[in-house]
């Protein structure tokens, strides 16, 4: 990818601009970028040396953070339709063994393509081989925090022991101007203490943060308990794991007690919740209670195999649904906190607040411009904007992609590659690894 | 619209054909159309005298059928998110007594062109004015099943009682080929027996339907219930309204024995989940029992203001992950059922199983091409593709879409109107509804 400083400042005029800043103003403004970051947000930019985007006819909007996924998944969408989660998971791991370094790569284009294409600039992924999805990443241009997946060295089908397998990894892209490396521990199914600490000192040593898994069924939760006396989250704390900047998937089944312990130890919930419904996980994440304890909060997809979208746009109308329903409280989860939760929040899970999330002077310049005359954006009113985008806007309104003050979605089409090479590659990838699936067993919650 | 009768035959060859026959069969074959219906579904359609169109790219699926909306409310999406049905039906009632017969045909172009742009090919309406809305169904080509509003004449903003207007209403349609008029009760809060036995009657003679709503909140079925003593379906049998072919939207707030009074009355269920679940109804409509006791259910987006969106490709996804979490069981509504409910059910709903809902020669020629190509549609295994249409497919991924064997769309663009001047129709009847919206006042469920 061109370094930012190579491409030239861009002034976008006129746009409606959805600021996300402190008082969440939607403003008609010009939005100028140089060196990547925005420089001016506000009446008449300064044009000088830059590169004018007339762009009255849409709404400039900040990137969306997805905040759980594992993107190299792609090629296994549909693959295990209608399981619970230990019947998933049998397929998905036999599935697993099988992958090679190159089909991950081939996978984790064609999800980086369907999550820049949506609107989606940055993505926290949990998956192994993650120097094939950070190349992916730099070659299309999303920002990616990777973690390398950790677990116990006897279960696990990656070559060497996956502790140093996750440091080595992180080593090799530490100050990437678009790659974080992190360190993944897996889930309290695959990892005991000695992982769970191990995971967490190669993090602290590397002054990165973790993310892994927690509590996301029942299941998980009482095998747990009976396995060692302590709910999941009570467990990590008691062991010493938790630190503040760490990231925990689904948090679906905690206790009060829990949701204190998370948000005093300053880790923070990727909250999936069309994963978890379709995977039956049976309840609803407690969004609202963690949020009310100070835990940071943000969205996200989970893979392809149990979602089966990564649009963020998808996901926040079915966050709000999930939340409003379940609490039979319609004001659950606005429109304006679900449009915070896929951005400013998302920044601020990923540790990002001073740079990310929102359209500030300063701020790296990652937006998307999202045409106002879309069928699904009627009435195209500044008021109802905000409202759109949880509730209404389909990926197709997404016109425009930056990352880092560079285009790479421009009119629907990627910039950096041809969407019919990386879908190639992703359909061989799927030939192999569907013929690789077992026959799938009965299996009931 | 020129009559079916005018269009020459087409083919279209080498389609990957997601038929919804009885077999629920998924076939590489040619579809011929002659006359506005299907006369070849299968390998080397005869070519004489047909314009031929290479679909080897695309899914030949069904048009969707969405069962229950209220089209022309297209301009008052946004209006009053994230309030209950009491709070969202202040603010609705106060628009709606401003609403203008020119002000409704802006709003139904505008609905009926995002149902076109998302595969929608039938649709069925509950609203006043629905002589504008069947202009514009007539206009740009959609199937429209109209039920004009009936309630108390002591309650109603229309001019004359509303049931002499139904009846006039279903006078001025009969016998049109795309559109089919019937009666619509609006629920038992503004409807007394009176006015239920007079629609029926009105249907009866005119050999139509009626649309109706039903125990969509816990507050509808308890304030009944305190003034008659019965919930409800209960209620309506009671009075002798019931018939068989009759739609009720929502049913959310059932008995086991409600539900066996629909299913033996043959009373059908058009099921809204997301609107359900944004205006917090709580629960989730009994839909698996419904279908067990036999009763007809199909999938309805309700209008924008409550779910936002009117894309059946939402409402699919929605619908199944709600049922699978609701019951902890992730088989629950699978996506061939799914896919079901969306064409053939929505079909039989609308009792037109006979010629509507599947690729089958003799059937109407409603149907899509979508794109396997696109990025949602990753790997475009023909064993994958219903999952994506159920649980991913973006509406970009609609390429064209034929109602009668005519296109509607092509290209992602309306063939019978030109977008622009539908959304700023839509948006000049935004303008003067938005400013006369009362202040919202607090309001929790």
């Amino acid at each position: 990818m061109t370094p930012p400083g190579a491409t030239p400042p861009q002034v976008f005029t006129d746009a409606l601009v959805v600021t996300q800043d402190a008082q969440r103003r939607v403003v008609r403004a010009d939005v100028r970028v140089d060196g990547g970051r925005f420089s001016h947000v506000g009446p008449r930019a300064p044009r000088e040396g830059a590169e004018v985007v007339d762009a009255h006819a849409f709404a400039l909007v900040p990137g969306f953070v997805n905040a759980h996924t594992h993107v190299a998944m792609t090629p296994l969408r549909a693959i295990a339709d209608d399981r619970d989660l230990a019947g998933f998971l049998e397929t998905l791991f036999a599935v697993d063994a099988h992958r090679t370094e190159e089909d991950v790569a081939a996978g984790a284009r064609a999800g980086i393509a369907e999550m820049l294409l949506s609107g989606t600039t940055s993505f926290l992924d949990l998956y192994y081989f993650e120097d094939a999805i950070a190349r992916a990443a730099e070659e299309l241009g999303i920002r990616a925090f990777l973690g390398w997946a950790v677990l116990d060295p006897e279960l696990t089908t990656q070559r060497g022991r996956p502790v140093d397998n996750a440091a080595a990894f992180v080593g090799r892209w530490q100050n990437h101007p678009l790659v974080t490396p992190l360190v993944a521990p897996q889930g309290v199914y695959v990892c005991g203490q000695d992982t769970w600490l191990a995971a967490r000192e190669v993090a602290e040593r590397h002054r990165t943060f973790c993310h892994f898994h927690l509590s996301e069924t029942r299941r998980e939760v009482s095998e747990h308990q009976a396995k060692t006396g302590r709910r999941p989250a009570d467990w990590l704390a008691e062991i010493g794991f938790f630190a503040p900047g760490m990231v925990a998937a689904h948090a679906v089944w905690l206790t009060n007690h829990e949701i204190d312990v998370l948000a005093k130890g300053g880790v923070g919930i990727a909250h999936c919740a069309s994963s978890n419904m379709k995977l039956a996980s049976g309840g609803v994440a407690p969004i609202v209670e963690l949020r009310s304890a100070g835990a940071r909060v943000g969205l996200g997809t989970d893979s392809v195999a149990s979602n089966n979208s990564l649009s963020l746009l998808r996901e926040m109308h079915v966050a709000g649904l999930a939340q409003k329903n379940h609490r039979w409280d319609a004001a659950a989860l606005s429109a304006q906190e679900l449009l915070d939760l896929a951005t400013v929040d998302g920044a601020a899970l990923l540790g990002r607040s001073a740079d990310l999330g929102s359209i500030e002077v300063g701020k790296q310049a990652d937006f998307s411009l999202v045409h106002l005359e879309h069928p699904t954006l009627v009435p195209a009113r500044p008021e109802a904007i905000v409202s759109h985008l949880a509730y209404s806007a389909s990926e197709e309104a997404v016109d425009s992609v930056y990352v880092a003050g560079q285009p790479v979605v421009r009119g629907r089409r990627l910039v950096r590659a041809e969407w019919a090479s990386i879908r190639a590659g992703a359909e061989r990838a799927a030939a192999a690894l569907w013929a690789s699936r077992p026959a799938p067993t009965e299996s009931k919650t």
